[in-house]
This record gives structure tokens, C-alpha cells and sequence, in this order.
């Protein structure tokens, strides 16, 4: 089962620059770029740049291009922040999660010992930016 | 960073038949079977065949291979349980949230409203087993 994509979506904006976002990697299939509602320390997304609505209806291209993005930021994160480790989340459809319906899988840099913040919590734009900047210097 | 494979652990042992697991999906590549501590109904693990501690030091050809077994458990546990949606889960290291070194993708079928249980808690093996036969009748 899986469920029509709708361009208006707010990844989709993001893409097309509709919307801001503060970006830290880009090549010619995904985006990654910071979570505005951060549940750690440099917690950013991995989109693909095709339009997707999640796991369900992506296509092994996609796929591929994601993940190998999403394993270029985890060591990115683990880098720039001195991580000891990363948690990978990916939800699909509301009751599994999703809240953007462009497939997305969030990049969690993690600390022993510090939990992941309670969801849904705006962050500080500014700390964000700190740590998107920290991100991108690490990609070298 | 990435930290050595060791071939001791439970899943290397699981792909070896040293220690029984309870199969739903098998292939030239991959291998997915059923949570011994399942956090919802339905809760499955997808691995690689071949040695890979975690997402880290991962090949695109292994990526590959275990994200089209996820997309595949996502659709039949879809089926099988008549989820609404999918949670996939992917820990990284022990701070990342990871037990066993060899790498693995959680697969949680969910219902609106039904909030994942706590980890670390054995299932009831009989309905393990009921839930995997679903599994393997929705694969067709």
C-alpha cells in the first residue's frame, strides 16, 4: 500500500527554495540539511531530490543515493561534534511517524549517557547554525 | 571512525546456524528475522549475510541489498498486520543505541495510536512465531 505524493509538501518547498533551510550537503540526487526541531546536538534530514513519499514507494536509485548520503553525514557528525555514535530514524506514514511526506531519514549524533531530546520542540536557530557550520567544516 | 567486526556476535552466529532465529525472508544478500524482544507486533530485524559492524563502515553493495529486504519486510508487515505505517530504527555504536555488532535495520509495523513498547523485553515466543507465519504468507 502506498499513498499519492504531494508537491506541496514542505521538503518539497525546501527544495524548489521556497522555504529556507540551513543546508550542509548537497550533490546531485539528495539534500541534507539541519532539523528545525532538534532531538540532539546536530540532528539534520536526508532527502532525496526526487519526489518520494517515504520507504514505501522509493525506488532502489533513490534508495542507494540516500543512504550513501546518510552514511556521509554520519561520519560527518561523528567528527564534527566528537560523537560515540549516530542513531538513523525513518518514519512512514502518520502512524509510523511521518510528518513531511517526502521520504526523509533523520541523522541523530549521539553522546553516551545524553537521551534524545523530547520531540516536536523548536530549536535555536542560532545553535543551529553553529552546528550546521561545524558539519559542513567536517566534510572538509 | 569505525571499530572492528567481531565474529563472535549473536547475529554472525544467527547467519552461521549456531543459535536459532525465527526466518521470514532470505536471500543471496540478506536475511530477515523476527525480534526476540519485540518492541510492537510484528518487529523484525534485517541483516547483511556478509561481516559489517554497522551503518559506518557499511558497502554500497551491502546497503543496497538491506534496504530493498526493508522496503520489502515494510510492504508485507503493511500487509500482515494491516499497519498504517512503518517505523524503521538503525542504532550506531552503543551510544547510537546498538546491542549487537553486526549491522541491522529494525522493521515496526504501527497502529494509529499504539505506542512502541519498551525495549528489552522477551517476547512471548508462540506469537513470535504466529506473527512470523503472517510475515512469510504476505511474501507470498
Amino acid at each position: 500500500m502506498t499513498m499519492a505524493y504531494d508537491p506541496d509538501n514542505i521538503f518539497a518547498k525546501i527544495l524548489r527554495g521556497e522555504i529556507p533551510s540551513t543546508r550542509v550537503y548537497e550533490d546531485d540526487d539528495t539534500l541534507a540539511f539541519m532539523d528545525i526541531m532538534p532531538r540532539a546536538d546536530g540532528h539534520l534530514l536526508v532527502i532525496p531530490k526526487t519526489p518520494c513519499r517515504n520507504l514505501l514507494d522509493a525506488s532502489p536509485t533513490q534508495l542507494s543515493a540516500v543512504m550513501a548520503t546518510v552514511q556521509k553525514l554520519g561520519h560527518a557528525v561523528m567528527a564534527a561534534f566528537g560523537a560515540e555514535g549516530v542513531t538513523i530514524q525513518q518514519f512512514n506514514e502518520a502512524a509510523g511517524g511521518q510528518e513531511v511526506f517526502h521520504l526523509h531519514f533523520h541523522v541523530l549524533p549521539r553522546h553516551e549517557g545524553v537521551r534524545l531530546r523530547p520531540p516536536g520542540q523548536m530549536g535555536d536557530m542560532a545553535a543551529i547554525a553553529e552546528q550546521a557550520e561545524r558539519i559542513r567544516a567536517a566534510l572538509g
